[in-house]
């Protein structure tokens, strides 16, 4: 299986679904990303259609927005 | 490993949420709950934390909203 993609900022409701979806899909399945450290990846997760962190996208090209710690807005500062 | 719950509504993005979970964590570790169809659950998912559906109600205790289909009120009518 492809990885996902958990992209997040560091914040408290980050790091609890970071967590859960690690539990959930096994890490060795899911590709941490922290947008706040690597800046870089910013671009990416918005063309992938990441609206808010946290955010997971999916092996088939689906985002899932999980709960809600900040906005794009918020992360770009 | 304890089942997770999937509360939703029968709406285009829990059906499009469900896909994505089920093939992420697979079928065997989810019991999917149309609250719609079974209004039974709705006090349950309640009392879980569930505000708005799809969401998903982790082994730890933990509700992940995901994306935003329909709010809890929209669900109870």
């Amino acid at each position: 299986m492809s990885k996902s993609i958990f992209y997040h900022a560091g914040c408290p409701v980050c790091v609890s679904a970071e967590h859960d979806i690690v539990n959930l899909i096994g890490s060795e399945n899911v590709e941490l990303v922290h947008l706040g450290e690597d800046r870089s990846r910013i671009t990416e997760a918005e063309k992938a259609g990441v609206q808010s962190v946290p955010a997971l996208y999916t092996p088939n090209g689906h985002v899932l927005h999980i709960n809600f710690g900040a906005s794009m807005a918020d992360v770009k500062g």
